[in-house]
C-alpha cells in the first residue's frame, strides 16, 4: 500500500545502460521493457519517478525477486534510512532534501536503491533530483564511474545526496547569519518564530543524515558482501561526509539556541529601558505635581499663599529637586 | 494478586482455532474448554479479556505449566514490555495506547502473549483492541497468515501494537500543529497547560516503546529460539517501526519544548508592548499634568495669571512638548 | 569507626531459624548466641538493628571470618548499595527508605546483608523496616520461602526494600497530582520549595536504586556463585522491578520540570494581567485627568471658563474619550 | 619545564624508611641522600614539597631511570590525574584538593606518585597535605601498613587524597544548606554570585576525580603488574569512594540549579508583589484624583458645586468606590 | 576541486632536510625539485603554505602515488580532522587555530600530513603557523628529533598544534573572567553578545580537538604500522593533551552558560529595583495628590476649607502618611 500523497502525475521510468566504451538512455514507457537490459552484461540504472503505481512495481518486484518487505518499504514514504541486504541485492533507504531559500521551506523526499550485480533500481517520489552530476559523469565518462559496477553507481547516488545535504547546511547557515543580526538589531518578535521554524528544519536533516550514516558505515565496513573493496574507500569518504553534516547540524542547532537566548534577554534589556524612561519620568513629576496641588488648595488660611516670593521661591525649589534627582539618576545609570 | 483496577465487566474468552485450510471461531465460557484445542495440530489463538478473575488465570496457568512469574506479571498490570523465554514458551509483554483526540487523554492497557508452539494466549485488561486488522487476515486467509506457526501470529499482533503507536503519534502531531497555531495567535494561558500534558503523554509513550523495541530485539535476533528464521525478518520490520516511532516521539517533544519557549517568549513580548503604551501615556502626560497643576495654584502673586496670551501660549507650548516626546517615541520604535 | 549519627537506643538482635518443617524466634542478648545457629542446618537469619555497637560487630565479623572491608562498610552508612563476593559469603549493600506523606519528608537507613550457605545476617541503623511481609511469610511458610537456602531469604529481603520504593513512588506521585493542582489553580510562591524538595528526594531515590539495579545484575546473572539457578530468575524480576522504579523516576522528575516550567509561566502570566489593569487605567484617568487640570487654572482669561455649556461639553468629551479607549483595549483583547 | 607558579620558598624533602620492625624519619638537604635508602630491603617513602627546582628532580629521574615524559608531568602543574606504567615503576598524577569554609576557595595542588618496589617517590607543589594520618599509622604501626610493600601505601596516599574529598563535600554541602536558607529567606543578589562560585568549584572537584576514578580502575583490574592482589581489593574500595564522591558532586550540582531557579522565581514573585502593590494603588486614586480634578475647574456654570450635599455625597461615592476596587482586588487575590 | 577561499598570494614551497649531523633548508620555486630529498636517505620535510594551485598538489600526488581521495581532502579545506593509512604513508588532517585576543575572533586553517618513511608533506592554506618552535628544534637539534624518522616529525607537528590549542584557551579564559567581571559590575548590553560569540568559538574548537583526539587515539595505539613504538608513547602524550583540551573547552562553555543566566539574573533583578523606586514613589505620592486634589475643589459647601487649622492639619496628616508608608516600604526591605 502506497503511503504517500496520491498524485495524478505520470509515472516517467528512465533507463540509463552503460559500459566502458558505451552509453544508451531511454525513457521506458513500461517496467517490463527494462528486464532485458537489467540482466546483460552493461550496468543498468532504471530510475522511477512517482510511486503511486504500485502495480508497475508489484510487478517489477516479482520479476526480480525482491523481497515483500523491501517492496512495501519502497512504496510507503515515510521509512527511516536503512541498508538491507537479500539474495542477490542489496537495498537502500536514503531521504532526499530540497530547501527553498526564500520560504526556508525544507522539502524531503523518499529515495530507495535496488542494487543487483548489474543494475541499480532508483526509486522517487516525484520528478526533479540532485542525481544530475552523476548523469553528467556518466555521459562524459567523468571519473572512471563507467568501468565500475553497480555498487559505485550506488556510491555516486549516495554521495550525490549526501553533498546536497551540504550545500542545504550552507544555504541555512546563512539564513541563521542574517536571522541573527535581525536579533541583535530589530528585535522583532517574528525572529523567535524563525528560530523555532529553523529548528524543526535542523530536526528534520538530523533524522535524515543520522541513520544514513549508519546505513552507510554497514556497507563501507563490508557487512554487505556485494559491495567491493574499492568501492568501500569511496564510502568511508562519504561516511565521513555524514558525520560532518551531523557535526554542522548540532552546530548550528546550538547557534539557533544561542540566538534565542539572545533574543530573550534583548527583549528583556528593551523591557528595563522602557521601565526606566516610565520610572524617571514619574519619579520627577509625580512628587512636583503633588506640590503644585498642595497650593492649588482653596483653604483660607494658607499663608504662604500671600507671601511675595512664594511662587517663584517654590518653582525654583520644584527645579531643584528635579534636577537632583536627574543627577541621582543619572549615577545610576539609568539614562 | 491482580493489581489494575477492580473491575466488574465479565470475562470474555475467544477462541480462534485455524490451519491453512480451516477457521473456527468460539468464545468460551470457560478456560478449560480450550485445553484440547491449545494441544491439536491447528493453531489455537485464546484471547482473555479482563484480568480480575485470578482463579481462572491461575488455572489456566497451571495445566500449561507456565511459570509463576510469567502468571503473576499477566496480572500485575504496571509491567514494563519485555520479552521473556521458559520451557516451551516465551512470554512478551506490551503496552497497547488509545488516544482519543478530543480530550487529548492517551489510555494505556497491558497486553501480555503466551506464545507456544502452536497455541497463543493473549491477556488483556478490558474489552476492544487493535487486532481487528489480525482477525480479519485470519478470516480471509489474507497475506497467507494462516499458513505460519503461532510464532508468527504473535508477530502480527505485536506489529499491530506498533502500527497503532503510528496512528497516536499522527493524531497528536495534528494536536502540536493546532497548539502551535493557537500559540502564535491566541497566547491562551491554556496553551501552557495543553503542551504539558502533551508533553506528559509522550513520556508515556516513550515508556512504552522504548522497551518494546528492546524485547522485540532479542526476539529478532534470534535469542528466543521458538521464533523462526522466517519470522524474524518481519521482527526486524517490527524493530525499525519501533526506532522510527521513537524518532518521531523525540521530535514531537522537542517540538513542544520549542512552542512552549515561543509561548515564554510571546508572552515577554505582550508583556513589553503593555508597559510601552503604559510608558508613552503616563510620559506624556504626568509632565503636562504638572504643568497645568502649577497653573491652578492660588497664590496671589502669579503674574502668568495675569497674561493675555499666558493660556494659549502654554496650551501651544504642551502641545508642541507632546508632539515631541511622540517623535522621540516613534523613532525609537516604541509605537 | 561507625559514622552514622551516634544513637543512645540499645541494640536489638533477633534470629528467626527455620527449614521446611521447624522455625524458631528468639531475641539475642549477645552475638555469640548465634554461633551455633549459624553453623548448624537450618536457615539463620540474624538481624542487628543499631550499628553503634561496633565491638559487637567485630566480634561477630572475626568469628565468622568477614572480610575487614566488608565489616567496615557495614558500620559506614553513607555507602553506595552494592555487592561483593568474598569466600564462603557475599555481601550487599541497599537501602531502605522511608517517606512520610504529610510532611514530605524521605528517610535513608543503610541495610547491609551478609549471607552464606545458610545464614544471613542483615544489619539495620535503626529499629522498624519493610521486612514484615517476610517474617509473615516465614512463619505462615507461605510461598515456600522456608524450603529455600539463605540466598532465596537475601533476595526475599532485597525484593522487600525494592517493592517499598513502589509505594514511596506511589505516594510522591500523589503529592506531586496535588501540587501540579495547586500550580493550577492557586500559583501560591511555596508550590516553588516544594517542587524543589521533591526533586532532591528523587534525587535521593535515584541514587539509592541506580547502583541496586547494577547490583541485582550482578547477583542474577551468576556473577556470585552462592546464589542458585532457580533464584537467578526471581533476582531476574527484581532486576526488571528496580528497572522500573528507575523508569518512574525519570518520569516524575521529568514531570516535576514540567510543573516548574508551568509555574514560572504563570507567574509570568499573572504579572502581565496585573500589569493590563495598571496600563489600562492609567491610560485612561491619566489623560483625562489633565484635562481636568487644565480648566482649574486660574489664568484669567479662559473663555472656555465662562461658555455656558462649556463644562457638559467637557464631560461629554471626556465620556467619549473613555470610552473609545475602553473600545481599543478591548479589541486588543487586554481584558 | 615547571610550568606552575614560581615560588622562592625552599624545596622540603623528607623520607621515611620503614620495615615491620623499624621506622625511620630524615628531613634532606640532598635528594642524592635518599639513593642508598631507595635501593635498601625497607620500604623508602622520599617526600618532595616544591617542584620549581628543576635540576634537583632531574637528577633524581636520570638516577632512578625515571621515563622522560613521567620527569615532564611531573613538573607541569596542570596534569590530569592519570597512571602510567613503566619498567620498574608506575606513576601516578592526582589533585589533592582543599576548601576554605570562610571564603569558599577550592585550592588544588598536583601530587605526582613514582612507586617502585620497595620506594616511593611523592611530588607536590606546596608544603601541607592531607597525608599526615597516614604517617601517623606508619609511626604507630596501625592497620598493618607497614608490613606491606610501596604499593600499600600508594593507595594509602591515594585514599587521603580520596578521603578529604569527602570532607570538602560536607563542607561544601553546609555551605549550599546555608545557601539555600538564604535563598528562601532574602533574596540578596549576592545568592546568585555564591551559587555561580560554588557551581565552578564543583567543577573543579569533578575534574579532578573522574579521570582518577578511571585510574584507580586501571590499577584495581590488575592492569598494572607490580600492584599486588591483596592490594587491589583495597583499591576497589578506593575505586567505590570515587564512584561516591562523583555521585555526590552531581547531586550537588543539581541541588545547586535548582538553587538558582528557586532563587529566579523568587526574584519573578518578589517583582509580582511590587507590581501589585503598585496596581492596586495606583487604580484606587487614579480614578478618584480625576474627580477631585473635575470639581476643582473653574467653570462658571458648574451646579453641582452650589449643591449643599455636592461635598460629602461625591467624598462618600469616592469610597465606596475606593472600597468596591479593594474587595475586587481581595476577591482576584493580590493581597 | 579547491573548496576554501581563492588566494591570489604565491604559493610558497619550503624544505628542511635532516638527519643526525646534517641539516640543509631551501625555499623550492617547483614541487619536483623536492623528488630527489624525498626519496633519499635523510628525512625531508616539504611544507607547502597555499593550496589553490591545485595543478601542482595533483603533480606531486601523482609522482607520489598518494591515493586520489587523500589529494581531494588535501585541497577541500573544510574537512573534520582524522587520520588514514595507506600503502607507503600515512595521512593526517588537523585544523591549526589562532585567536586575536583584541577582536576575540578564532581564525581556522587546515592543516594536513603525509608521512611517509623518510619524507612529510605539510600543506597549509596561508603562511604563518605554529610549527616555529619545531623548526628551531630541529636546527639546534634540541630534543633530539633529528634522531628519529619521519613519524616522530609528525608527532611534534601534531604536539605543535595542540600546545597551540592550550594557548588559546588561556587567552579565551582570560577574556571570559573580564567578562565575568564585566557581567558583575556593569550588566552592559553588549555581555550577552560576547558570550553568545565565546560560546560559538568554543564550538569551532571543540569541533576541531573532539576527532583530533580521536585521530590521535589510533596512531598510538599502533592502528597504523608506520608509526613506530617509541613515537607512540609521545602520542599517547599529545592525546592525553587533547583530553585536556576538552575537559577545558567543556568547563570554559559551562563557566559562560553560568555568566549568561548571571546576566539574566542580575537584568531581573535591575527591573526589580527599577519598579521598586517606581512603586515606592507612586504610592507615597499618588493618594497625597488625591487628597490635595479634593481640597482644590470648588464645591461652596466645604466646611474644613475654613478651619482655622485645617491646612496645617492635613500637610502633619500627609506627612505621617509619608513616613508611614516609607516605613512599610522599609520593613518590606524595598530600599
Amino acid at each position: 500500500m502506497h503511503t504517500g500523497e496520491h498524485s495524478t502525475a505520470e509515472v516517467v521510468i528512465s533507463l540509463i545502460e552503460y559500459d566502458e566504451t558505451q552509453l544508451a538512455e531511454r525513457t521506458l514507457t513500461d517496467i517490463e521493457e527494462c528486464y532485458e537490459s537489467a540482466d546483460g552484461q552493461q550496468v543498468a540504472w532504471i530510475n522511477v519517478d512517482g510511486l503511486h503505481d504500485v502495480d508497475l512495481i508489484e510487478k517489477m518486484g516479482n520479476h526480480f525477486k525482491i523481497h515483500p518487505l523491501a517492496m512495501e518499504d519502497v512504496v510507503s514514504t515515510m521509512q527511516r534510512p536503512k541498508v538491507e541486504e537479500y539474495d542477490g541485492h542489496f537495498f537502500v533507504i536514503m531521504r532526499m532534501l530540497d530547501f527553498d531559500p526564500e520560504s526556508e521551506v525544507l522539502t524531503s523526499e523518499q529515495v530507495s536503491l535496488i542494487v543487483g550485480e548489474r543494475f541499480l533500481f532508483s526509486f522517487q517520489e516525484r520528478q526533479g533530483d540532485v542525481f544530475e552530476p552523476v548523469r553528467l559523469r556518466l555521459r562524459t565518462a567523468k571519473g572512471k564511474i563507467r568501468g565500475r559496477g553497480a555498487d559505485y553507481l550506488a556510491y555516486s547516488l549516495i554521495d550525490a545526496v549526501v553533498d546536497h545535504y551540504f550545500r542545504i547546511l550552507e544555504m541555512v547557515g546563512d539564513r541563521i547569519e542574517e536571522l541573527e543580526d535581525d536579533v541583535l538589531t530589530n528585535m522583532a518578535p517574528a525572529s523567535m518564530h524563525r528560530i523555532h521554524h529553523l529548528r524543526r528544519e535542523m530536526l528534520i536533516l538530523r533524522r535524515a543524515v543520522w541513520p544514513l550514516r549508519e546505513a552507510i558505515g554497514l556497507l563501507y565496513r563490508g557487512e554487505v558482501r556485494m559491495v567491493q573493496e574499492e568501492t568501500r574507500l569511496f564510502l568511508r569518504d562519504a561516511h565521513d561526509h555524514c558525520v560532518q553534516v551531523i557535526d554542522t547540524v548540532e552546530t548550528l542547532r546550538e547557534v539557533l539556541t544561542g540566538s534565542m537566548e539572545l533574543y530573550m534577554s534583548g527583549v528583556s534589556n528593551r523591557l528595563n529601558e522602557v521601565m526606566k524612561v516610565l520610572t524617571v519620568i514619574s519619579t520627577i513629576f509625580i512628587p512636583l505635581s503633588f506640590f503644585a496641588g498642595v497650593y492649588g488648595m482653596n483653604f483660607e488660611y494658607m499663608p504662604e499663599l500671600g507671601f511675595r516670593w512664594g511662587y517663584p521661591i517654590l518653582m525654583a525649589a520644584m527645579a531643584a529637586a528635579a534636577a537632583g534627582m536627574l543627577w541621582y539618576f543619572r549615577r545610576k545609570g539609568w539614562f
